[in-house]
Order: structure tokens, then C-alpha cells, then sequence
């Protein structure tokens, strides 16, 4: 199979006007550059270069490749996306986002370095997996290179590595409130060696595709243990396991995302060995949480960059000599520079919380920086839905409409509020957290009144209120 | 004069619950952590203890001992504060916010290390003066380094740095709309080897103090200049020159900021030898760019501490064992937990884009950091804003009146909004700035257009529209 | 072809619980009471009978039955549509919407009590053709009855009456900035006898249907005309004109929209005789201002009537007994409860909105409510896409996939930020009109002030500021 | 003692501008003339009048009357006041805020007609007083009227109705949520033919003026009733009682609103006969629900006329001609003209929704109109503080300050989220009765999704999903 075009090939971006436009390299904030090495600042060009003038050029043709109707559409295997994959391996640009200090197979760069990348890739809808950097296919593979047994790394880990197969995760369930995962039910019970699994998964994303070969599957197997955290355990179950029947695909806002998609899935005695169990009986819990943390650096990176790309698209829009209401172009319209304004600022800062959140795991692990990742997961897609919808607004109906990729990703962008946790949960835990100190600063406080009493006296003063008036009516009176 | 009180003296924070809390310096997000020194960060622990132990305490007995009545207010030199900028001398916090790349005179800090120190001043009232960092002698301060002749330097720069005086920065006028400044009007003309001013001046903050003894004083001295940013000079005048009159002070949501104070001054005839012109006639812009730069970020990063203050308060309050609405402590609501989150979110992200914009400026100078700083400047008011109201929605009528410092302290933030330009200018400029792109951003999409198309072509695909119809009715009919 | 179901066939909505529900014509505004007529309050019963027991439950067979694939798609004519058009003609469900005082052909009621109406067709995707009340119809049946020649009513206003055929108004353009009318730029000139149209449309909404036979066509016959506002034309071209292309639909957020859709249309060389031209040339701007008022505000209850919906399904979720995270239904949760009331206060904030613009348009015509019919077009779609989202959210996966109606709901609600005019052009029209007042309140205040300095003489007082200071340094010093 | 000035005496304010003003009859929203008589029109436009020309020019000479320092302000009775109060006499505008369908004492208006009068008041800060309608008297008074003795009427009514004496009603205490009034604990308990109290009350409004002769006080008379709602009883308490302390005033983001102001008060033994228990022991609830209700009204509509007022001020300094920032008078840029419409919209759904509660109340009662009352109970505030908010941003540093009345109109606003219940208890509160109808809609929505079906069957279909997979791996598999 020949490669239908290269880079060498490209004109590559128009040269005069790009020259004064800063790498991506030279736009890291000033305050993250200490932590990035010289290899990932290169790195990190490349992958922008391969973004722009290769990755969003294949958009609309992985698109149309996908096909048409339901069954073609969760069959397709775009050629584009073959092609982009080998690209990115000439280049260099695969699995970057496996971390050094915890992983060897990767390509060496840190959660923050990665999630610069990240945020280049956020920019495509093929880059991510172009470069094998796809989830769920990238915490899949954390899974099972910290847990899994050698066998079960040769017979997924590696194919995974080399992007011949993908997988999906299955946690969320339709009949329970997912957002508290001590919900999930999905029966897991012991029969002789084996494991058998009862129940049903929605939002198994990935699951469309012909290529997922491996579910990852969150579900209840000591159901009675005292402790909630104990009563999940976590699974490898082969998707092409007897039993497995994948009902129907869910769209998102009228998009169906194929051929990756997200499965309607359910379970009937589905059965495997039991050395398919993940860690441990009723260690889920353990498992899904050293999954999630970077999982969540990852979409809120890619939402960084799908938040610039609107916002470049707007400011393109602010430029068409063609549009001009009441008589003026966008751009000289205060209303809109006052919006590119907002979310000029609102996405830098959103910036910040995510990479000062990377920082904190690299420079330990997911669960040291529990409070910056909640932070950055409600933080970011809020920001990224507004910077979007500002977009689409300055575009009017095109905005809406296919002629821009902005309703996609404001589609997807949307269920970033949802996946990992909904907003409220995130913000509930994130107080509940932060009023652990609640009851030192009543006492912090009540000490500072005091010590202003002591300190007045000193002066030969008592302390009063400024509007004291102690009017005693019945004195006067009397 | 003896020091009433003294830090060895008391008993310090509450200890046994204190011993976890995380110190200052601990709290430095891991982000910024390398632009840190050791000694700034034992320095910032020092501020934290003198800030929470000795500062405020102080500030309702500086608020009292200022005392009733407009004239007396605005006479007050309220003996708590010479004791606290003794004790802050004997720590050795003194002048920190001179930046040590730029001036010799201060305490050897950066721009970054002095902004994590005001973050913990913007938690007192009485801080920032009892360390000689308030505005705007800061500002002033550093004119006159820059700017001043060695006599001026003797006679007025000498006794700011030593606290023994202070000054005002007379820019905003009550005529003109001041938000831009190529309004500013104060007539400056020469009458042989003296400078006339003649005018009004309004917000004129730190006038109201009896020991404010000198202005730096913007005006028009070349109102014919075709260049609209070479009309303006800035000259330095001393307050008690002959002719000057304060006519009255403004209050800000009736609060008078006593004996700080904001004036509103005139100018009849006011006379000033020629060798008061600071840095030349008609570069009054260059002097109030190099000014002010820094100065937000010192605003910013105090009204981070302000915000941190009255998220401390409301967590005091949601711990209040006497508040039980509906049979559960605030704590127990989620309404509250949410707002908390809510607030902590935002509270970091704020404070990571001044930081950024701290060592932007600290890398160069401040008008390299213009967008960081504009960032800042939009950004923090807002939120500071935004936290304070939820704190003061929590105490109810507590938090609208004197018992708590949060309804101060929401009256000075709501200034932030306007001071150093209003929210609105800042927006424009930052979004025309951004729009400088959009040209070059339209051709870049038209060129991956483009590039679609000739990658298409290579699939021996034409690119076609998902929702393509086609339809001919006429042809339809024929 | 038979009816396959009737209302007396079926069982009814849940009647024991229905029992306490208040019918449509109970949940009147008060306010609102002495405008709605005895019988349109009948009426407005019967239309939410058959909404919510024939047209809500038909929808999704609706969908199911215009099939897939774009070609079927937009050649569909779904049986279902057709048997519920029926039904509503047998309950006397049809063209409501025509208001009483100034056409005879309709079904007799005011603009409000059309509205109350409309908010009950709002809540079914069906609803508004069933019963010949959808749009662009409904505009352009108006603009066929006050315009139209005899032959031309006969033509197309009778079937478009009887719902036998449909129609689309094309005025906006992809390559101008329709936001701003004045830019329509489609060529008309005249050649002999005819008329001759060039140029492109899209957004031509109903276009997709195959049953849409006639085009009301905005462009520009005098270019050159100094009025801008006489440079228009509005014009009729029936669908199957020879030289008329649909190239293409548009999707809203992944939605089709099918077989209605949203048509790009071109046109090349497209001849209607002259007597096509509507109301007289040049005068586009009278016809579409007339036309566009009622339109507002039926899309403006029809939105209601959609938030409505989306607030009972949020209830719904939150009442669902297999939904409990954190161990309480979602109904317990302070933060949801929060946000039904937000919810519920908004829309009856935003439903007065509307009434009380259609009573100024009742009372008069649409120009005479310009104010109140643009505070409606702005306030409303804002509420209805918050109100759906907080819904979205309650459900999560659920909300966004195609599980409920919401996420379609929402799609559609974003496009009224958009049509008819973009908020923007709104708010700044809104903003113009209300600013015509500003020079007399300037004038007002300064006569109060007058009047104050006046009144406190007849007090032997002088007025002076409270914080009068008067402190002259240089008399002191001298 | 003579009138100082009279309307007739002023020469009104300008005419050949106001010419065109609409007068406010004119301006009630169409949708509310229905309710409104011609004799309230009358009144309302001499309302207008009197505002605008004789109590907004006083207001200032009012705050200067009131004085300086503490005792001195709270002991004071502006002559202004006086004058003002008998030129509302003479002009008939006196006590309307009595309905007349439950008092006979009034003028005789309805709560919809005294709420347009209100809001007028709103824009003065003397006029309500002046009027003889002014919180927290009119409440106080309609406590007397329904549930006074004869004896109690002609002591304490009677001079209230004349406007000789003042009255507090006190009911927030400082050591409980007193958002939730059951947790209001001033003890009584009775000895002998006395009631004794004991306790701590504060936001005492109007308890700083000299002329408050009588409390009303709610306190625990019987604190192990099992109804939490039987425990309070409101109580009858001269103000000269002995035992009382008002030991000090509390400000409000620095304004002490003297001499009304807001009073912290203690009981220490206050004894007083049993007869001035008000309706019976244990009825504090019903009291206060009859109370709040109109009060609640009032207040939303003197914050419309708040509101409506800084949108005057706003377009006042859109309109001065001296502020020309960037080379353009205010009322130019997109922005201003933006928040301009949004006040505009705001306000008016703001008013519609006021209007409509009162009318609610004056079909039945308060208690008929809970929902009502709580929508603008939450949703006037939250409009009147953004109003006033951008008006003060619109005037940078004059806004506030003491030169315009933003900042205390502001100040008074903010309680208003909190005095009669904060936000959050209506909110939640709303949500839960909403939410009274969720299990219904439950079985709605599932009844129509069983409806979906058997219509489907009709049709000989089956209800299918729109992206139907039924992929059953394992079965390919084998």
C-alpha cells in the first residue's frame, strides 16, 4: 500500500505570513519551560507541523472514508488513517503519552511534555490516534502494562503498542447512576476457574470499532463486603467472547463518532479464565483510579487545543473581507474583540491549572495530585464549551452547521462535563476537601479576635464597634 | 515610644491544630516552584507569620484608632502602625517589592518571589504599609529610582524607602474619560524656568494621609502633538506647593479608606521648577508603562490574598457550630461544598496567570509581559469578586456588615475592575492584539482546505459534502 | 388510507395521578387571563391533549419512518405525519396561528392566545406540522395573505393552507453577513417581462421537504438605490423553476433535520414573470418586517414550550427510583433542586416575555412591539438552552445521546440565537433604541441637581459633599 | 413651620424634552393594564411627579440633614422629611400601600397598584418614607390591622397610619441560621400575667431612629412543641420597654443607613403584659407568612425602580459628552449599547414577573401566591445588583463613589439577597414544590414511551433504535 502524500510532498503552510507565527515550542507559558527538556520541545514541533499540515488536511477525508449507514459506518477501516499512522511512526510520533518515570515502553516524554503534545493533538480528530495517543486505548494500556501478567501484555499490551488493535473500557452502566462508581453492578460471580459476567455497559467508547479486541470491564463481585470501595473488581474480557452482543451504538448530539463510536453492551454469561481478573478481587476501585488521573490531564490537554483551534477559527472569521455587518468586519466590532478576549484569557489560564496539575503527577503520581486534576477536569471544559460556542456564534449558521468542525467539537466537548465524572461530583469532592480546614480557620479566626483584644490593651484601648450607639431606651425613660 | 506587643509575647497560632497545616512556602504551586529561591521562600514564611499573627490582629485597632469624623480621619497617624512597621523592620520584610534585576535599593527579590509575599499581604489591611509595599509609593518609588535626579532621589526617594513619607500618583481626572489616557487634560505650560499646572486631579489614593508629601503628577504639556502619545509629561510636585487645594476625598461604596484616603485635588497656578519634568517633556506614556506593569501584578497578587481570605471566612462560617439551617451544618449543604470548589478552582487559576505574567515581566521587562499582565489584570478582580460575594452570601447579614472584613474588602476589589484602566479597555486591547493573527489564521484554514482536497484526490476521492443532494427540480419537471 | 389510531382508542395519560395536574388553561399566567378568549382556552386544552397523548408518543415513529440515508431521507413522507394532520383537522386543530384581526382565513384567535398554543406545540417535533402551524409556513402564509394577487392565492395559499403543500423563505446568503439584511445580495434584474434571480441561498429551512413547492426569495434589485432599505425585493419562485439547484442540506450539530432540512439552494438564471414580484420592487424591507414579528414569537413560545419539556424530563430523572449516587435520589440533592428552580423561575420570567409582546402585537401590529418582540428574541433562546442543558446534565450519557430529546431539543434552541437575527444585532438595536432617551436623562439629572442646590437654600444650607476636606497645604506652610 | 419649597414653585423638569417622555401609566406593560383603574394611573403619574421633581433633588439634603458621628446621625430627624411628608399629604400619595381588598384603612389601592407606585418610590431615597409606605412600617402595620386589639390599634396603628411614630419588626438573631426560622430562639416564657424575653436580636431595621416607638419581636415561647412550626409566637414590645439595649447599629458595605439604620439589640428580662401577644401563642408562623408576602412585593418593585434608575444614570453617562474614550462618546461602542439591552431585558421580564405575583396576591392571597413571590423574591435582586453593577462600571470611579447614588442603591440591593431569606432557601424550597410533580411526569414520560409502541404496531413497525448494532462478536466468532 502506498502512502498517497507526504509532507516533503506538501508546500507546506504558506511561508511569508507563517514565518513571524512562534512554534508551539516557543508559545509554552514561561512558567512550565523548566520542566520541559530540549527533546520534547523538538518533539513537540513535529507533532504540530504533522498536525497542521497533515492531520486536519485528513479530517474531512477520514470522514468520508467512514462511509454512510450504520453497519458500513461501524465497519470502516478509513485508509487515510492507515496511511496518518505511518506517517506518524517516520516521524517519530508514537505513544508519547506512556510516562517515563512509570512506564518503559513509552517514548520517554513526561505526563506535562505529553500533555503539550496533547494539546496539539486536540487540534485533529485523526492525530490522537495517528499517533497511537488515542483513548481509551492509552489508560487501557496502562492497565495492562502495570497489571497485567506476561502472557496477557504479549497477547494485548503489544498489539495495543503497535496500534493493530484497540480496546475499550467499560465502566458506565445504564441502569445505575454511574457518576458514583460504587454503583456499578454488572454481576461478576465464580464458577470453577472461571469468571462469569451478567449485565449491561453503555458508553463503552471505542467498542464500534472492528478493530477492539479487548474490553476492560468494571463490575460487582463481592457484593456484600462491608467496605463499598471493596465490591468492585476489574476484568479482561476479549470482545469477541461468547455472550457479548453489542446492542446499539449512542450519538452525541447527532454525531455517532464511527467507526470508534460508544456501544450499547450487554452480558450473558459471559465467561473467562480466571486469570483474566485485573489486580485483584475487588481491588477496581485501586485500578481505576490510577487509570483516570492522567486520562484526565489527557482530554483536558486535547480540550486546550480544541479550544485554540475554535478560537482560530473565530478569529479567521473576524477576518472574511466577505463579512461585514453594518458596515464594518467583525474584527472592528468591540463586541467580538471583547469575546477573543475572554477566551484568550479563560483558556491560558485553563492552561495553567492543567500543566501545573501534570507537574504534580509527575512529580509523584496520580493520587498526590487528586485536588489539581479536579480542578483542571471542571475547569477546562466549561472554558472549552464557551470559547466553542462564542465561535460558533461569530460564524452564525455555518457554525452550527458541517462547514465548520466546531458544532463536532463542541459536541464533544460537551461530554467532558459527563465522562470521568460529572462536574457536580467533582465539585462536591474537590469542597468536601477543602473544608477539611474549615474547622482550623473557626479556630484561626476566634484566636485573631482575641489577639486584637490583648494587642488593644497594650494601647490602652478596648476594642468597639465602630456604630457603637448602646442606647438604652428604658433609662431614658426612667 | 515603646512596642506595645510583640511576637515572642504571644502565644502564636493555635498550635496543635496548626502543626498540619502547610506553610507558605509549602503551598507554592509546584509549577512555579523552580523560580523560587530558599531564601525568598523562608522569607515568604516569616510574611505568612507576621501577616496572621501581628498584621491582622492589628487591622481593627488601626481601623479604631484612626477614629470618627472627616477632618480627624484624614489627620490619623495611628500609633499601631509605626509599631508594626518597627516589628516588620526587625523581621527584616521591608521594601521586598523593589524587583532585585531592576533596582539595588530593594530587598533582592523577583517579581515572582515579591508576588507570592503579596499575596499574603492582601490578606491584612495594615500589611502592605507595615512593610513598606504599598501602593503607590511602590510605584513611586520606582520612578524615582528610575527617573529621578540624585537631589530628588536624596529628598523624596530616601524617606519612601525608609517609610518615613508618603506619596500620590495624580493621573485620573474627574473631566475627561480617563480610561484612556490620551485624555488626560491637567494643563502643564512653562513660564520661564517653571513648570504651571493648572487643573483637576480625582482618585488621587494616598493623598488623604497627612504624611503623603510629594505627587508624581501627569498632565498636558503638548496638547498640539500630532503624536497623541507625546502630549502628556509626568512631573513630579511637591503637595504642599502653593496653590494646591483637596478639596474633598471620595468614598468607595462608603467606605472613605481613611487616612489613605482617595482625593480629589485642584490645581490654581501651581508653579514647580523645570528640573521637576520627569524623564522629559512628552513621555508621560513611557513613565506610566513602565509603572504600571509591575503594580498590577502587585494588586493582582494581593487581591489573590484577599480571595484566599474570604474563602478562609467562609469556611469558618460553613464550620459555625451555631448554624444549622434545616438541621444540618453549612458544611452538610451542597450548594455550599459546590461554591467552595467553585471558588478554590478558580482561585488557582488566577493565581497561576499572575505568576506567569510575574516571571514574564521578571524575564525581561514589563512590557514584554503586556498580554500576561492584561491576562492578570481582567482575570483576578473578577474572581476575587466572585469568592468574596459567595463568603459574604454565607454569613448572611454578617457579611454585609462590620463583623467581618469581607465587605471591605469586596468594596476595594470592586475598584480592581476600573483602577489602571477598566476591565472593558484591557478586553479590547488584548482582543485586537489576539486579532493580530486573524489574517494570516484565514489563510491557514483556506490552505488546509486546499490541502483536503489534494490529499482527497491521492484516495482518487473528490471531496463531497456529507449532506450532498443535488437536486434539480427543474430538471425534475422537464 | 385509515387512521391507524384514534384518541378514544387509547387508554389516556396515567389518570389517577393525572387527576391534581392543572390543564393548560389552569396554568395561565394570571396576568395574562383577560387577553385568552373561553374558547381559546378550550382549545388550548384540546392542543395539549393531542401533543401529549398523540403527537409526543408519534415522534419517534415520526423519525423511524423518514429512514435513512440522505436521499430517502429527504424525500420522505412519513404516513404518521399525514394520520395526525387528520386527527388534528377532526379536533379543529388548524392554522391557529393566523391572528384574528388581520386575516380572515384563519382559525380566529389573537397572536396570544396562539402563543399559549404554541407552547404546547413546542414540546413535540410533530406537533407544528399536524397541525399546519409550522414554520416557515406560517410567515410565509401571512405574507401570500396580505400580498398575494388573487391567482397567486389560488395557487399557493389555498393548498399551503390546507397543508398539501409547503415552502421555504430564502433570505439568507453563505457568502455575505446576513446578520445585517442590508447585505442580501441575490441578483434580480429584469429582463422583458420577467424577473431573472443569481446567487446563492442556504439556510433555506423546509426546502428538503419534497411536498415544498414555492419559494419567497430576498435579493437585490436596485444596488444602486441610496436607501439601503429600498435596494431589496421580496419575490415568489416556485420550487421547480428551471435553473434551481438544492446542492446540498445543512446539519445542526449532527441533526438533519430531514425531510424539512436546511437547504443551499443556487440559483442561475432562474426567470419568474413579473407579476411574482411581492408587494412592488425595492420594497423587501416592509415585507420581511412584517412578517418576521409574529414568527419571533412563535418560535419564542414554541422554545418555552421546549424548556417546559426539558424541565419535566430533568424531574423526571430526578424521580428516577434507579438513580441514587452518593446514596440519594437526585432529588435530595440541594444542588439539583437549585437548579429545577432556576429553572422554573427563568422560563416564567421568559413565557411573560412573550405574552406580553404578543398582546402589543394584538393590540397593534409588530412594528408597534419592536422592543418587546427583541427582548423576547434574545431572552428566551438563552433561557431554553439553559434549561435543557441543566436537564442534559441530570441525565448525563443519557442527556447527550438519543435516549431522550434533549440533546435535539438543545441543537435546535441554539439555532434561534442565530435566526431571524443574531443576539448581537439584537441587543445592540435594543441597545440604540433605549439610548435615544439618554440625552434627556442626562438633562433630567443635572435639573435634579440644580434643584437640590435650590431647594437646600430654602434650608439656609448650602449643598456639600460629605467628605468636604478643603486641607490647602500651601496656606498651612505659608 | 413652613413648606420650604413646592412643586409649584419649581419650574418642573425640563419640558421641551420631557414633552415626548412617556409618563409612567404609559409605560405600565400592556399585559397589566387590564388591572390597573384610572384612578390608579392618576395616582401613579402624580407619584412619578412627586419623585422626580421633589423627593430625588431632596434625597441629597436629606443625607446632609442626617449629620455627622454616630449619636448625633441616629438621633435625627431631617426637617426635609417633614416637608416632604406633608407635601405628599396634600397631594393625596399616603399609606397606598394598604390593599384595599383586605384593609379598609388604605388609600385603597391593590397590591399590582401600590407595586407600579413602588417602584417609582424606589428611585428616591426619601419618597417611600415620604409617603408614608416605607418597610418595615407598611408590614408592621398590616400586623396591627388584622390582628391588634382595639386598644393596641388606636395606641400603635394609629400614629403609624399618621406617620407620627416608627416601628422594627424583629426576627433575625445573631446566634442562629435564622434563614430557617424555626432556629429563632429569643426566649419567652410567662410569669404571672407577663411575657418575658430574653435574647439577642439584630438587623433591627428602622430601630435607629428616634421616632421607633414599637417592636414587633418573634421569639420561642414554647420550644419542645413537637411542630417545629408551633414553637414561635410574635409578640407586641414598646421600644422604651426596660431591658432593652440597641447596643449598637450595623453597616452595610460601609453606609450606616441612619437614623433608620439596622440595630443590634438585647432583651434582659423585658417584661411586658400578656395582651401584646399577637394572634394567639405559638401562631409566630402565621404571622410572619401573611406579613412577608407584599413586603416581598415591595421590595422587588422599589428594586425595579432601583434598577431602572441606574439604567438612567447608565445612559446619562453614555450621553455626556466630555467622556470620549478612544475618540468616541460611550453610547458608540457595541459593548455599552450590549448592556444596555440586557438591563433593558432584564428589568422588564423582571417587572412582568413582580406584577404577576401581585396580582396572584390580590385574587386571593400571599399564601395563594407562594411560588410567585419566591420567583421574584430571587430573581429581582440577582437583575437589580447587574444593572446597577454596569452602571457603575459605565461610570468608572465616579461610580463608587458619593457622586452618584450607584454605590449605596448597590449596597441596599445586595441585601436584598439575604433580608426576608437568603436566595438559597427560596431556591431550594421552589425546587422541592416543582419537584412535587416529578413522579408523575415519571409515569408521563413512560406511559408515552408505551404509547410509541402500540402506535408503531399500527404501522405494522417495530419502536427500533436509530443506530441499531445487534454485533454479536462471539456468534461471528464461531
Amino acid at each position: 500500500m502506498s502512502v498517497p502524500y507526504r509532507i516533503e510532498a506538501s508546500t507546506g503552510l504558506p511561508t511569508d505570513t507563517k514565518g513571524p507565527q512562534p512554534k508551539a515550542s516557543d508559545r509554552i507559558p514561561i512558567i512550565a519551560r523548566p520542566f520541559v527538556s530540549d527533546r520534547a520541545k523538538k518533539t513537540l514541533d513535529i507533532v504540530e507541523k504533522f498536525v497542521e499540515e497533515e492531520c486536519i488536511p485528513a479530517d474531512p477525508i477520514y470522514a468520508q472514508q467512514v462511509g454512510q449507514g450504520v453497519v458500513q459506518r461501524f465497519s470502516a477501516t478509513p485508509p487515510v488513517m492507515e496511511d496518518l499512522k505511518k506517517r506518524a511512526g517516520e516521524l517519530g510520533l508514537w505513544n508519547m503519552f506512556l510516562p517515563k518515570n512509570h512506564f518503559k515502553e513509552g517514548a520517554g516524554f513526561s505526563n506535562l511534555e505529553y500533555g503539550l503534545m496533547a494539546e496539539m493533538l486536540g487540534k485533529s480528530h485523526t492525530a490522537s490516534e495517528a499517533t497511537n495517543c488515542a483513548a481509551p486505548d492509552t489508560g487501557n494500556m496502562e492497565v495492562f502494562a502495570k497489571y497485567g501478567t506476561a502472557e496477557q501484555k504479549e497477547k494485548w499490551l503489544k498489539p495495543l503498542l503497535e496500534g493493530k488493535i484497540r480496546s475499550a473500557f467499560l465502566m458506565t452502566e445504564p441502569d445505575v447512576a454511574s457518576s458514583d462508581a460504587t454503583n456499578i453492578g454488572m454481576k461478576i460471580h465464580k464458577e470453577g476457574n472461571e469468571w462469569v459476567l451478567n449485565g449491561s455497559k453503555w458508553w463503552s467508547s471505542g467498542a464500534g470499532d472492528p478493530r477492539c479486541k479487548i474490553y476492560i470491564v468494571m463490575g460487582k463481585s463481592d457484593p456484600d463486603n462491608a467496605n463499598v470501595y471493596k465490591q468492585q473488581s476489574v476484568i479482561f474480557v476479549p470482545a469477541e467472547t461468547k455472550g457479548i452482543t453489542i446492542k446499539r451504538m449512542l450519538s452525541v448530539y447527532g454525531f455517532d463518532d464511527a467507526p470508534h463510536g460508544h456501544g450499547h453492551i450487554t452480558f450473558d454469561n459471559v465467561r473467562v479464565p480466571a486469570s483474566m481478573m485485573c489486580l485483584g478481587q475487588g481491588r477496581g476501585f485501586e485500578v481505576i483510579q490510577g487509570r483516570l488521573g492522567p486520562g484526565r490531564i489527557h482530554h483536558a490537554m486535547r480540550s486546550i487545543g480544541a479550544a485554540e483551534k475554535a478560537l482560530e477559527y473565530m478569529l479567521a472569521r473576524l477576518n472574511d473581507p466577505r463579512k461585514t455587518p453594518f458596515g464594518k468586519q467583525l474584527h472592528e466590532h468591540g463586541i467580538m474583540l471583547a469575546r477573543v478576549a475572554r477566551s484568550r484569557i479563560d483558556i491560558d489560564a485553563a492552561r495553567l491549572l492543567v500543566l501545573n496539575a501534570a507537574i504534580m503527577i509527575d512529580s509523584k503520581d496520580a493520587k498526590f495530585a487528586l485536588k489539581e486534576i479536579a480542578e483542571a477536569k471542571v475547569f477546562v471544559p466549561q472554558v472549552n464549551l464557551e470559547v466553542i460556542d462564542r465561535a460558533i456564534q461569530a460564524y452564525g449558521g455555518a457554525g452550527v452547521s458541517q462547514d465548520t468542525p466546531l458544532a463536532n467539537m463542541w459536541a464533544h466537548g460537551r461530554t467532558m462535563r459527563i465522562v470521568d465524572g460529572p462536574d457536580e461530583v467533582h465539585m462536591v469532592q474537590l469542597g468536601r476537601n477543602e473544608n477539611k480546614r474549615g474547622k482550623w480557620l473557626l479556630e484561626k479566626i476566634e484566636w485573631q479576635k482575641r489577639r486584637t483584644a490583648e494587642v488593644a490593651k497594650g494601647y490602652g484601648e478596648e476594642v468597639r464597634d465602630v456604630l457603637l450607639l448602646e442606647r438604652q431606651h428604658s433609662k431614658a425613660k426612667l
